[in-house]
């Protein structure tokens, strides 16, 4: 186990307390041990850091001087990590035990795996069963493709990408260093383009071919079953920093900016580009042709229309839920709203 | 066939009628012939009952009073179950019924799977082909995993569990006895999670390990395509008797409670808690960090950002749909709602 | 390259100037080289068509005459395609020109796949690694099966269907002509039916079997991770022509008629009834049991939770998005509206 000053060296955060103690891993607040490290990110956790067991605090200057001044029944014997960044510097640390104890995927290739004869997989590289790569594809140095992952043609995978199972990956596909991407992910299919040509007894739909590809960054995280469809004629493109959560859809010619945030089930309409550093809430949808401004936060279950200029905003659109009862009440009246106005508009002038 | 008098007893409902009949299946009200059996659960459908050609019928006491008095074209030929809740005794007949024409799936190891060798397999499992298990996976007795499934280490899969083709069971799951994992689920990929580093530049999403792990009772259905999330520092749990539908997704630390009912494309945000009985309706979602009460019902398409305290209710938040153009009028007036209830306060004041 | 003039015959339009000019592809308007073709559909982007380097242009007649009437840069060399439906031949004249640099699935069958030996594959189909086929399941000419999908007992795929990797076909699925699915696609899995069985201690769901089967007529397009269950007691049935997204869900025994559009993330419940020549939006979704009139068109992220009886007409129940702080307002009145009206009405009386 390291001691006190050596994790503090090592993450940079300023110590308070005996170095020489041994910590071991990380734990919640209300169930952290001696030998481990606990944090305070949020001052309403205050008295339950007071309160724990914990060995180790990552807390900030403030939290500190609180905690110091309501001691708890093991305070004596703890260390404080001091950070400007206390949910960061945890993030981290828990990163550093983490490694210690996450699976070794041994470098090889799996005797099963069906590798087209133009790849050359460097030694450092994992395969495992049942993994297709199809002509021309390059992979870096220590990719891990884990299992039933299908990538096809000419497609490039960058050095450290770790991919799970059931991932299929197709032709064109690039994938930046040190991606992460979880099962069910689709990335690169066709993206939903189609011709409407009418005729007297009906209308056919005209497939236009997504001769795009899919370009993602480095550093992005792909949720499990989450679809990135590649572009028509230009490519869907994911920048570099990216984390994008379970479920989500992606459409073609999508552009992503660095280092953004997407919720789990959001969706994104084709040729939507979405700025840098924007945080998107889970099952928030953005209709296609759209501009959103860098630093934009959409909430949950939001429904975005029309672009977005001004930089910084927070856009919210949820209908409030309410009980059944009253819901159908309300409900009959929103479809009215206009006549509301109306009302209103008359009583106005009658005064 | 069996006869009226055996499946009456079989399902402990009470027969009305020739207990010699022999009955072969199931079959709706209106395509049912003389050697098969429907039912009628909901009173609206007693007319279509009457005049149904079917042999045998799961009725009420109630609805069976009805059909006597009002005799149609094959009523004399017919039996009645006579049951307190025929839906359910229709579902049970029809198990028994389905049993007889399931595909049986041959205990053995399909010489294609990719199985550690620290594991040992059961004689009496199905194992399809292109199956990867991982380091320490537990098989209970009759487990099938159906093909191009991948089980990572450590996992446990109890007795009697169905796992159809393309499921990716993450490490340390733990699936219970008779689960049913439908194709594309993905159980135990990491929750989302990261601690934003501001910067001068910008921010840089630090990855929190997710350690924690998924934990499903036993007689859990889950739907095609539905996402689980492993937890973070504790488990995301799932009770006994919950089914879930396809495309839901559970995030990191959610706790559902037992005997639950999750429509599809459900989403239920990060450490939230769901009591017992609950029913979630179609694409319905929650907020993180909610505590929602047993026996709550949410309908389909409603949002959920704040905890519900008393059981037993039903809540409601869809926004009404309307023909566009009156769509466009109500939009545009719902953003200022808030000028509406100004202009009636000064309206009430000016009386 | 093909010239001019071999173009408009082919694809039957008109041709205005050289014919001898040889053209090799597709490009944006912003992008078209002087041997590329490109396409105005919009009238909003004459002046870029206008000053495109585009050797060809696809237009309507209105837009050829704007087009000569203000020349830009390179028209002099330019030639026209004259098109009552411009984006249609343009999708058209691109399906042309992708086919050629297409990839070619090579007739065989992978020496990995499992196939039934009940099974007899076409000597024209292409059967990639790591394919799963079951008992009795029927294949037409030059199916394409890519890589790493099961084809489960008697499932009929016909011909010229091209089926990407890691999809999953339950039994007795009917795939017709030309049908394209893409990667983690789901047909066939049991629909969602439970009934419930209360007892003194809660509620037990008694599973009802899901014995009908998936029916897709010709042409149909099924987007990555879509889900698409199995019918209960009768089919769940997709009419031919129809295009459907990504992630989209359809429940039991739904029927989409012919020809209609379906975007991602969109949603129908058990027994839906869609009419023909449909457009559904991004996430909207349906309530169950509904029928709704060919030809409607629904917003994205619309909820449908009665039937439309009317063909032809174009619904929206989209909740605008607003500022967070001008949202917290208005989720607030929203609640309360019934007492908006109840004071309105006061008022009224009150005059």
């Amino acid at each position: 186990m390291p001691t006190a000053i050596e994790l503090a060296e090592q993450f940079q955060v300023s110590l308070v307390g005996d170095g020489s103690l041994a910590l071991g891993g990380l734990a919640p607040l209300e169930r952290a041990q001696s030998t481990q490290i606990s944090f305070l990110s949020n001052p309403l956790y205050r008295q339950q850091a007071s309160d724990s067991a914990a060995g180790g605090l990552i807390v900030s200057k403030a939290d500190l001087d609180f905690l110091q001044a309501n001691p708890g029944a093991h305070s004596a014997q703890r260390v404080y990590f001091v950070s400007k960044n206390p949910y960061a510097s945890f993030a981290r640390m828990a990163q550093h035990f983490a490694k210690a104890s996450a699976p070794i995927y041994a470098p090889g290739v799996h005797p099963s795996a069906a590798i087209d004869p133009s790849v050359s997989i460097p030694a450092s590289c994992h395969i495992g069963p049942f993994v297709h790569i199809g002509p021309s594809v390059i992979l870096g140095e220590r990719v891990v493709l884990l299992g039933n992952t299908s990538v096809a043609r000419n497609s490039t995978i960058a050095s450290d990408a770790l991919i799970y199972p059931n991932v299929s990956i197709y032709s064109e596909t690039q994938i930046g260093e040190r991606c992460i991407i979880h099962s069910g992910a689709v990335i690169g299919a066709d993206g939903f383009g189609f011709a409407p040509d009418l005729s007297a007894t009906g209308v056919e739909w005209v497939k236009i071919p997504q001769a795009g590809a899919v370009v993602i960054g480095s550093d992005v995280e792909i949720g499990a079953s989450t679809t990135i469809d590649r572009g028509a004629m230009s490519d869907t493109v994911i920048g570099s920093g990216t984390k994008i959560d379970n479920q989500v859809q992606i459409a073609h010619n999508v552009t992503v900016g660095n280092c953004c945030v997407i919720a789990g089930c959001a969706a994104i309409s084709g040729s939507t580009r979405i700025g840098n550093f924007c945080i998107i809430g889970g099952a928030a949808n953005f209709a296609g042709h759209l501009t959103i401004a860098d630093r934009t936060t959409v909430s949950g279950n939001t429904s975005i229309i029309r672009s977005i200029t001004e930089p910084g905003q927070h856009y919210t659109g949820v209908y409030p839920s309410m009980l059944h009862s009253a819901w159908e009440k309300n409900a009959a009246i929103l479809r009215g709203l206009d006549k509301i106005r109306q009302r209103l508009r008359l009583l106005d002038k009658s005064k």
